[in-house]
């Protein structure tokens, strides 16, 4: 069964420095992670619940399963793609597993 | 550009009140809302970040554009899922519009 590693950024104090360091840094690394089949990413815009505007990006990683997705962040890229997210995620920022439904 | 809507469902009182409600009436709801694209759903296992469990179910529902979500949900087929939503989601649920980088 395929898994996704959902990620949702919390607002960042300087978007520009977040982008910068998400498209020019983060995400290279994690396109290295071994066994990622896709990644989608995003930008939010607005929150349709009319709650506080709490997250700025969510970004998913699919693997095939939760093997996979293990194997991944134990593989030395992963390691270094995992320190690196916690340079860059705003606090309060969340990330889950989540099994796809077919 | 494609954008989603993101939905998060905190955890409900009683999961399989929810799965019933879910998969036999809100996403057979959901799959009739006009210029929808397409739907992934999933089920959250773990919150890797050692945080709270504090969601459920994540659903996301592609449209082509910002202007196709808002003609969907402007439709009456998004008027009856928007009402059959307030029923299902457990308070502390979250929505947003994401627009997917290419």
């Amino acid at each position: 069964m395929t898994v996704k590693l959902v990620v949702l950024y919390t607002q960042p104090s300087d978007p520009e420095a977040f982008d910068r360091h998400y498209f020019g840094t983060h995400m290279p690394l994690v396109s290295g992670i071994p066994g990622l089949l896709r990644t989608e990413t995003g930008r939010i815009g607005v929150a349709v619940d009319g709650g506080e505007q709490t997250y700025y990006r969510v970004t998913e990683l699919y693997f095939a399963d939760q093997d996979a997705l293990q194997a991944a962040f134990a593989s030395s890229e992963g390691q270094t793609t995992a320190a690196d997210y916690q340079e860059i995620a705003p606090p309060g920022s969340r990330m889950f597993v989540a099994s796809v439904d077919d």
